[in-house]
């Protein structure tokens, strides 16, 4: 596939008033920009990450590289593709583990409460400073994908299309469930002390780490553990018990992200997740989508089962409701929620075949 | 429906050695009886708990009461109904909790590491004691069924028919997964110390009550969370975020186990179950199964997403293949795994049904 690779950059917006109250000075949000945006400002195609993703959408380890650069579906002979860090998270954009400019320390447990709309005011200020006069797209999966909704609630004509992936209008409770598990364990963790670990000499380690093996769960598929693990022995537990190939698994993947994220970041982020409705206080999903009039492409996962294909229906039947062009497609996969970060071929038919009929 | 109730009785069985090596000293079994052993002997129905079961399966508060009693699908004028607390329980059977007689102080983190076919062991011993010399039945949903399976496996000519409801013939790594995420849990909480807390201060509630959190994600269904709680908000979380009713749900569930359970109890007896296959070291299921003749009820759920139907149709399959009489009966319900403890009317349906064509 082709590769593109950009520097991570970082612009300072200043401050940001929050939705829950309260005010971050001095946010900083990183970035990486794939392509040239056009002197009229109006190339860019804006790719928002998940829970735990980061600036890097493209290049080598980039988490959608293979639908990025030049004749990809993203086609970066075309379109500035800019993707940011989003607020709360700790991969350069101001978040729990930033210094709070008022004390010089980590804001850690005093992050204020954040919101996904909090996230996309911080994108919107980040494309207001690099010039971006209007978006030819939006898109992302999961959590990247409830921050398409919003933009297209709040700022309906700067956006020309949008494309939605594995994503719903609110989340359903059984996935609040997993993710009030996940924070549970965090805040368990005896080094947690409310989010003020930073000073400390350990971090909530255990603690994230369970959190990701719960999450794990859901973001693959009963079929999918069966087909790759079986039955199969890693070893024996201290028990003396057997210890499955599938624990093995999961305490690796717990471990993984104990050394690539931050457990703050963890429970702010998830917290917004559960939170966000996209009709709330907007009068419903039809009346909070109404103003949005461009086409928008729907992918839905076959074996997701933290956000099932039902939901991503009801996005489309929402959009249709108001006379949206919107396009509904499905990735076959026994892989579950995940998929939108492995299925690379049925990804890349559909989000191109969706762009390719954009006019400009 | 009719109602009985019997005392909580215990027998002592003396000694029992382990399948992965040990021995128990002055194991002792407590059980519930509802009806008359008749004087040959061979009208006992041996009915099999899940993991935070008891041997109050009948009674009020009995967790199959609906089931069981004069006239009810396991009729009690008819059959002498017995229900025993599995070995490494914490109701009155042998466990963690108990006394080891070697030392004068609770096993706790010292308990052995102990199988399904322990759990059966015991079981038989106690039934041998009672004068039991033939089950009209063995019956039990979810790791109940495991040990109905573990039953025709170990004592196929003792036992004259199953009902096997919501369970399989080895856990799948999805399930595990969801096992070892609480048992994770427990391990984590500061007041396991390796299990060995009954001379402190402290219990491991934290972590036991998440690891109940978790696993009522995998007992209940997506949908039936939908329906129950949708996006209703219970208050306000410490964050500020909204805490929803969902939430509140799964927190009350956990404290609910904390007041009953032992976590240590939880750790072996999950353990038990994700290490059970009814065909290692026996040729595989089929041959495991061969020598059992006579006929099976396997009941699925169409929404148990832990236990899926599939999973069910397989043993009915396998036995099929042997030559028995194995009949496939489906519980249609929103409510999970969970609904062998809810859905009366279709249980005692399917049982009763299978129960009247039995000989004798």
């Amino acid at each position: 596939m082709p590769n593109v690779s950009s520097p991570r950059l970082t612009r300072a917006i200043g401050a940001l008033s929050l939705a829950r109250g309260g005010k971050l000075e001095g946010v900083e949000v990183a970035y990486e920009q794939y392509g040239e945006l056009s002197p009229s400002g109006d190339n860019a195609v804006l790719i928002c990450h998940a829970l735990t993703g980061n600036a890097q959408a493209a290049g080598e380890g980039g988490w959608w590289d293979p639908l990025i650069g030049p004749g990809a579906a993203f086609d970066t002979d075309r379109y500035a593709v800019i993707c940011a860090n989003i607020l709360g998270s700790c991969y350069g954009t101001t978040g729990p583990p930033s210094t709070n400019p008022s004390t010089g320390r980590p804001y850690g447990g005093s992050f204020p409460v954040i919101t996904v709309g909090d996230m996309v005011a911080a994108q919107e200020q980040l494309l207001l400073q690099l010039g971006v006069r209007s978006l030819a797209s939006v898109a992302g999966g999961s959590l990247g994908g409830l921050q398409v909704l919003e933009w297209l609630a709040r700022r309906p004509g700067f956006v020309r299309s949008a494309v939605i992936v594995a994503a719903n209008l609110a989340h359903e409770p059984w996935t609040i469930a997993f993710n009030e598990c996940a924070r549970d364990a965090i805040r368990n963790d005896p080094n947690w002390l409310g989010g003020d670990y930073a000073g400390s000499a350990k971090e909530p380690a255990q603690g994230l780490a369970l959190a990701r093996m719960i999450a794990m769960i859901s973001y693959r598929s009963a079929p999918s553990f069966s087909s790759r693990f079986g039955r199969r022995v890693s070893g024996t537990a201290v028990s003396g018990q057997p210890q499955f190939a599938v624990e093995s698994y999961l305490h690796y993947q717990g471990q993984k992200l104990v050394g690539r994220f931050d457990a703050n970041a963890y429970v702010r982020i998830t917290e917004a997740m559960d939170a966000y409705d996209v009709g709330e206080d907007r009068g419903g999903a039809g009346a909070a989508l109404r103003a949005f009039k461009g086409p928008a492409l729907v992918v839905g996962i076959d074996s997701d089962i933290l956000y099932p294909t039902w939901q991503q229906r009801q996005i489309v039947d929402t959009l249709r409701a108001n006379g949206n062009v919107a396009e509904y497609a499905e990735i076959a996969t026994p892989h579950g929620h995940d998929a939108f970060l492995i299925e690379w071929a049925q990804m890349d038919q559909h989000i191109r075949g969706f762009l390719a009929e954009l006019p400009g």
